[in-house]
């Protein structure tokens, strides 16, 4: 009998979806009819959802037997309250690979000062400027997660010398760790360039304050990744006008989409990347949605279902 | 007794030479008199050189026990009648580490489309532009010597797949391996990010021509940091000009420096960056210098010395 799945995780998105997700079916020899309109919603035996989407009202899927979310964050759905059937969240193992790309292409970038050789077409051969080797380059890792640690080793695995930083100590193989408010002043003053891959906590907001900044070698570099009230928006700008930090790039911010007329955008040392870091792929996710199908026809347990009373 | 060292380097490098020299040195244990100017040639010991050094005549020197060149290559200086010493070449290891620098970052950059985002600052949150993950996207090396190799592995510890090339059949773990001009053309078709590594011959000679530019995927990146000679520039200009290559950056020219009418320099699909991938660099070369000097003073066989029969 063919399984129903209803496509609800925004029009937008749709067009990037649909061929992964019957890509992922066939490869799972699942028989799915996958439709991003649902005429009966008791016909629908799986939901595939964002949160943000327009559908809110799940009381009409009297049949459904799993809403899949295709985001790792169930905040704005684990409370619904017509979300009677199992939730599941994304856990996606592409996520820490897009991170890992990202966080060494941009360390890269840094390392190699490629933004000037990009700007730098004027004809004139500036054969005396050439870098250090990786390895005479600290990086910071502040975090040091699963996404830390894994841009972490990656950095190792390429040369970089890694000063790894969090707050709870953590010991990972070839990085020089450290802990607590001491340990992340002398992380900072040794680094060269900074990765902020923390989490998002009391603690941790506004990490990166004009104290912080300053507490840098003159010329660093900081790639952001991570969340965004880590950083002290203001003190931030302040400290790339003097020149004390290089450059920025940064994935994440306090407010998302970034509106047009924060100065990050128009700032000639930001780049802006538009919380693209860790972005869910819809041909790796697809994989994980049609897994947890067929444990719902075989009556196996989903993977990743969320605890509504926990919230994740 | 005190060695006396000169570098005849050529004046505009003595400034970042000087420090590293001393260093390494020092940290040999070597009592070194470090000289830019020599009022007395037969007290020198050692030449410290680079081809297109204004010292031409050796022949004062007649106490110096060996000129050791600070480059690889010793095509100017080995044919030269006053060469009675022994000549060493440099064999640096960061040459290596430079390259994988500099091959791994233009590779990321193009994979991450990081100079959309560079130039893309326009209050705009593009958020659908995913990129996709490394081992989504197969680079080509063609060339598969020592540098290659290096970089090769490199690219496969991030996660690219990598499909080799070169002119006689290699063998590299984990590299997909092809050799010949079928081998040339399967590779080039399958390649979404190209990167030249091979030597200068006959044979390599154009390599990059109209038709191999054809074979490639449309929109596919190019990086030689190799040698000038292997592209066909204008056919790589007219595969730029239709999209058919949608970048390409260049470290090594048919002349060099690149001329500032060069129609590269121009080229918004091009970046050129004035032959540093494999720059010798000062820090680590110097350390390979005083072993030399060492081994002289030693009298242990030098270090990459030059046969000047044979030339190299």
């Amino acid at each position: 009998m063919t399984i129903t799945a209803h496509f609800a995780a925004g029009a937008d998105r749709w067009p990037d979806w649909q061929e992964p997700l019957r890509a992922a079916f066939a490869e799972a020899g699942l028989d799915v009819t996958l439709t991003d309109s649902a005429p009966d919603p008791t016909a629908v035996d799986y939901i595939i959802y964002a949160p943000g989407s327009p559908l809110q009202d799940l009381s009409p899927f009297t049949n459904c037997k799993a809403v899949l979310n295709i985001w790792a964050g169930v905040e704005r759905i684990v409370g619904n309250p017509t979300l009677r059937m199992p939730l599941c969240r994304m856990v996606d193992p592409s996520l820490s690979e897009g991170m890992v790309d990202y966080v060494t292409g941009h360390v890269l970038r840094y390392h190699l000062d490629i933004d000037a050789h990009i700007a730098g077409q004027d004809g004139v051969w500036r054969h005396e400027r050439v870098p250090p080797l990786a390895r005479e380059r600290p990086v910071a890792m502040l975090g040091l997660g699963a996404l830390g640690q894994a841009c972490a080793r990656a950095l190792l695995a390429h040369g970089f010398p890694v000063l790894g930083w969090s707050r709870t100590p953590r010991d990972v193989a070839g990085v020089e760790c450290r802990a607590g408010a001491d340990g992340l002043t002398e992380t900072l003053a040794r680094a060269q360039i900074v990765v902020t891959l923390l989490p998002q906590t009391q603690e941790t907001q506004n990490i990166i304050d004009a104290r912080a900044l300053a507490t840098l070698a003159r010329g660093a570099y900081l790639i952001n990744p991570g969340r965004g009230p880590l950083i002290d928006d203001d003190a931030l700008i302040a400290a790339l006008d003097t020149g004390q930090l290089a450059h920025a790039t940064l994935d994440v911010f306090r407010e998302e989409p970034l509106p047009p007329e924060h100065p990050f955008w128009a700032h000639p040392r930001v780049t802006v990347t538009p919380h693209i870091a860790a972005e869910t792929r819809p041909h790796t996710a697809a994989r994980v949605i049609a897994e947890n199908i067929r444990r719902g026809e075989a009556g196996e347990p989903f993977l990743n279902q969320v605890d509504t009373d926990r919230g994740y």
